[in-house]
């Protein structure tokens, strides 16, 4: 499906599941609303897949694997190499994100969408890294679009395979620099507003990843109203391949879960492309780097895990996937007050 | 044990446990510290089992079930027949606690310390609920450190029957009510600020439930300096109970978890009669009664959850469950930077 096709295809999410799904959480014998967004969550996906009948036994991770040529300006901590390292370690549980899936019953699809070496993940490489942002466009306004599809497509087939609920996750050297810049100009705000440390960077290597950041933007001028030109010149394969899975699943009514900073810069740029996407999306985590908080409010979402994680990968979405387990538990299994014969919660007079 | 021997052999935790998991967590193969609480809490667990040995697989959910003598007053909108029910509701089931210890892997102890009505957990019930406190204190001061060496032998017990996380919970009709007395006086906080509409009051119930507090306190004169004074006069014996677990806690070397606001209170008092159970317990959520956060920060602790959930029972504790097993999961089976030939985090020169 090509990205206009995707954008025609997105439509309001279903109201009358979302509404069957509340009555089932207000005729359950409790306090209503007493397990707050462990229910909301619930009604969002209700309305997501139109069902107010919810199973998420089938859940996966997708990690978007990517270089950036912008890493040339020192602004991390690690080289490259590291990219493609840790690329081929989510095949045999090295990484934190395979680890954690193992653990909350998910698998994890990682995809080689444009890493600068060899791997042997799910090969949909669209270049060998972006080039070098503060030099000139990261890559073309092609190359964005092919990412983008990339992401709907990966929905597509995880739909297919069975999945209903897909966390989104990246792995490459030097993308909290394009994330920054993404964020800066989607969101209007200060370079230095929206830029963190990354994975323990020092305060020489801050000063140099603010400048090239600057940079990219002065020399690229991306236009803030159009999401695919942003990403494009100040973003990178893994952040438009997260994109794409954001737009694909409001394409595909799977919902999608939003993990740290990465991530939610992703999700805004998908809500810049189509903004009904939005309604497409969960929130899990408030990541610790300084924006992350920022672009969640822009997304209009709450998270409901503060854990101060930073690792990436997907593993604050993950997180989440047990807490969905228990409100699924509870919503499918509990009994109602007709059960127990107690009569229901309403205001006293 | 009595409450004075508790309290006599109560240590500090054990500083090289911590020292050493810390370390451990720095030598695994991703940025440091990126796992933000999940590490801080395995540290934590570290230094209350003297051990950086880290394994969680057993775990239980202690639930307090106690009747208050204030509901008199009309400050609930159940009757106070529900305690009853719900506490045995707990061995088959069918309340929210036990769906969510089931699909957790805990087990649930729900305990009759004070219940007005015969029920079938584990007999503990020191009188047939609280005395009214609008009309002096709602147990004597006896019955309060019962109560408290209640908690300190459940711990002993579950702690010899090889359970290495205890969540703590609790269900009695009218026990915000006690909640936001109790904390109003260890805080030293206007009444007002204390108290929320537990699960869905009206407004007039509302000023029912803030006028009986004042009166309770105002009759009654609790000693804040006296954490087993403030229990007895204008507490109930879920609390003074659930006090107990987190002061066997850390007698026995075992982390104890606050659930939420009336949990949080337990907590808190446990704290004044023994600063070092600090050390000992773990923050799970926050609770949208309002007075929740305030306590939380007078523990000095940060919750990992922001889930807006209200409902009690241990129902918050017992979803920091999986993402402790998650933590384990990283801290024991994760590979270090040595495994994978990657290079130490280390600052930028």
């Amino acid at each position: 499906m090509t990205l206009e096709e995707a954008k025609k295809a997105i439509k309001e999410p279903d109201q009358q599941a979302m509404e069957l799904c509340k009555r089932r959480w207000d005729s359950i014998a409790k306090p209503l609303h007493s397990l707050g967004k462990l229910e909301d969550n619930l009604v969002k996906i209700a309305g997501i897949t139109g069902s107010a009948d919810i199973h998420l036994e089938k859940k996966a991770l997708v990690t978007m694997c990517a270089d950036n040529g912008v890493v040339e300006e020192g602004v991390t901590q690690t080289g490259q190499e590291v990219t493609a390292i840790v690329t081929d370690n989510f095949l045999n549980k090295k990484a934190t994100a395979s680890i954690l899936c193992s653990m909350a019953g998910a698998d994890i699809f990682p995809v080689d969408i444009g890493v600068a070496a060899e791997t042997h993940v799910i090969d949909r490489k669209i270049a060998w890294g972006t080039k070098n942002m503060t030099k000139g466009p990261a890559m073309t306004r092609e190359e964005a679009q092919q990412a983008l599809e990339t992401g709907i497509s990966m929905v597509e087939e995880l739909k297919n395979k069975g999945y209903s609920l897909i966390a989104t996750g990246e792995m490459g050297i030097g993308n909290t620099t394009t994330s920054s810049a993404v964020a800066s100009v989607l969101l209007n705000e200060e370079v230095e507003k929206m830029t963190g440390r990354g994975a323990g960077l020092s305060s020489e290597g801050m000063t140099r990843k603010i400048n090239a950041i600057k940079k990219a933007i002065e020399i690229n001028q991306p236009d803030p109203t159009d999401g695919v030109d942003v990403l494009s010149k100040v973003g990178g394969f893994d952040i438009a391949g997260m994109a794409g899975l954001f737009i694909g699943g409001a394409v595909y009514g799977v919902p999608i879960v939003i993990d740290g900073f990465i991530s939610a810069v992703a999700a805004l740029a998908a809500a810049r492309i189509c903004p009904l996407v939005k309604e497409y999306m969960l929130a899990s985590h408030v990541s610790k780097e300084p924006a992350a908080h920022l672009i969640l409010e822009a997304l209009g979402l709450s998270a409901p895990l503060h854990c101060d994680m930073c690792l990436g990968e997907g593993t604050g979405a993950v997180v989440l996937f047990p807490i969905l387990d228990l409100a699924c538990g509870v919503y499918n299994g509990m009994s109602t007050f007709q059960d127990i014969q107690v009569e229901e919660y309403k205001p006293l007079a």
